[in-house]
């Protein structure tokens, strides 16, 4: 047998986490709708669609070590300067690598119970501590992140605004004012993967050199493009070069950043997705709601329904959807795990929804 | 400033690897010829192309977590069984996952002065104490790495075959008795990304069930997908299964997924690929030859050119074909800097480079 590393050799052998596709495969059969992991089906930009084609006529080449184009891209988009921006491969890449830069085994690291698993994952990988504070109302709950930052000395704080998986948000005026409560010496992490589709309000001013956060975003979401693996960071100059010291320099695909950068450009497209999920937002909770189940707010492109009952119920409702073809997920804890999360699709799939889930919930209560 | 955590903060804080990108910037202008990453300007099958461009339409769905297809498909033309194989984000991700697997902070890494940069920066920024042992006659020296590894108590043990920078190969028979040499609880990494290139007795006949080695294999080198991101390394169940404890597990790119895929399945395009690279060798060769540099036999698609002079030499002549428009690359340190590195590449790139070398070396040498 392989003797790993103390560290590694303590960390689960289980693969933490199952795509559709895995599941897929033990079904037998391909999913009618994919609405478990908050991608996009509607796609990316035609445009930035294109832009991939074409680049793999160039994909003989490394891709641009530091994402040149698209980060000076991105500091145009964003009126920050290049400095400000990192890069990487997807959020799940670049939590990875900030863990990494800031947390010493041992060190401790806040997060909410139920929050984005991946974050935790990173966190055990590299010998963090992890400590976590329930949800209040649904919704992570400042204060008590900020009381348990304290409490533990904390180097992290993770908060994700929108949030996964509830869909519920912030203000970004009580976020900005976190910051001035956050423990000296700690970071917050905030999570924007779902940034786009939540109201302008809930995205804080935060100046780009403020050494107190940093701010994730991604291609995967609003841009439709979870497979190309591809996202950045936004944060103070130090804390940006910082990575340079810990990551695969080489290491985001060439068609990616071409993609990213005509999606980025394409910004009436991404207008176009968010409306659309807006549309089905509602419709989701239309047909929630015609089935018994009740809509939290969401200012993502998932929306959680919450079932009324435990979590041995909805993980039995996920399981049926799953055999009726319709792939979601749920909440991992008590008490969030008494919702599943469904996420935005077009019209097709949302029928589809909306048939599968009566026969669904028929599963679980046969006459 | 940010506080990072003690190991990163020991790290430098320069960016080691510069690209070809990256000096176009500086120049102002794009290279005429890019020899100077080992890429594949032959391209990749067109059959993959089509693949990726295909691909595309899927790229809103996070790509298949444990590259289940690849995977399987490797495992066939390999004739191993999928648990030997782990599909990854290119050589450069694997290597900084199996640093992070096997060493831990103070470890003793060995591997040869001059051998693959990237490897010594996962080992550093994972808290490895890296051990060098000379080349021997331009070559890997086994038997000095296996003193080494015994004498320092090595976790790890790098080997390229066939090498870069150098482009020397030892005879698989050797790889697979310094096996039975290599010390208690040390790993061998046997890096292939130049296999596809070199004689088929270069090819070690392992058991993929040894413990004692990993292999490493790519999709960027003869495959012609640099870009993409995606090789994958072969070695005994455990190890293998030890990568899930750490690795993103949606990492790899959707596109190059099914680029890869369709690669391996077009072995006529691979051996189109070899042959180009065996004649593209020949004239490497013989430009150098004709210029008053002395080729070195290689096994990869790339020829070392020796300079018969200095370090000094070497980089002031590498200075002087990116002047003339020509990318290429040279070993980083003595005695092996006495030469530059140049890849193979397209007859019109070749050309250019029988072109440009004597105006470089006229540079060096004003009249």
């Amino acid at each position: 047998m392989t003797r790993f590393a103390p560290l590694p050799a303590s960390l689960p052998t289980t693969v933490p986490f199952i795509g559709a596709e895995t599941l897929e495969r033990r079904r037998g059969t391909p999913f009618a709708a994919r609405l478990g992991a908050n991608e996009s089906a509607f796609g990316p930009s035609p445009l930035a669609a294109r832009a991939m084609r074409e680049a793999v006529g160039q994909i003989w080449k490394y891709g641009d070590g530091p994402s040149h184009d698209l980060t000076h891209a991105l500091a145009a988009h964003l009126s920050v300067e290049p400095r400000h921006i990192m890069v990487g491969e997807g959020i799940d890449g670049l939590l990875g690598n900030l863990v990494r830069l800031m947390v010493a085994p041992g060190d401790a690291v806040v997060t909410s119970e139920g929050a984005y698993p991946t974050f935790n994952y990173h966190v055990a990988g590299f010998g963090g501590v992890l400590h976590k504070v329930p949800y209040r109302d649904d919704a992570e709950d400042l204060q008590a992140l900020l009381d348990c930052a304290r409490q533990v000395g904390a180097r992290l704080v993770y908060l994700s605004n929108p949030d996964n998986p509830m869909g519920s948000w912030h203000k970004g005026t009580a976020i900005r004012a976190m910051l001035d409560d956050l423990p000296q010496d700690c970071l917050l992490v905030l999570d924007e993967a779902y940034a786009e589709f939540a109201p302008q309000d809930a995205l804080p001013d935060i100046s780009a050199d403020d050494p107190r956060v940093i701010r994730m975003r991604t291609f995967s979401k609003a841009y439709g493009l979870a497979g190309a693996r591809i996202g950045y960071a936004i944060g103070a100059p130090d804390l940006i070069a910082g990575f340079d010291r810990i990551r695969n320099h080489f290491g985001v695909n060439r068609i990616a950043q071409a993609g990213a950068l005509a999606a980025l450009a394409d910004q009436g497209w991404l207008a176009h997705v968010v409306a659309e999920v807006h549309a089905a937002r509602d419709r989701i909770a239309e047909i929630g709601a015609a089935n018994g189940l009740t809509p939290l707010p969401s200012a993502a492109n998932f929306v959680a329904l919450d079932t009324g009952c435990d979590g041995a119920h909805a993980r039995a409702l996920v399981a049926a959807l799953e055999a009726e073809g319709v792939f979601v997920r749920m909440p991992g804890v008590a008490p969030l795990d008494r919702c599943i999360r469904i996420s935005c699709g077009p019209v097709t799939q949302m029928e589809t929804l909306a048939e599968a889930l009566p026969r669904a919930l028929a599963r679980l209560n046969p006459a």
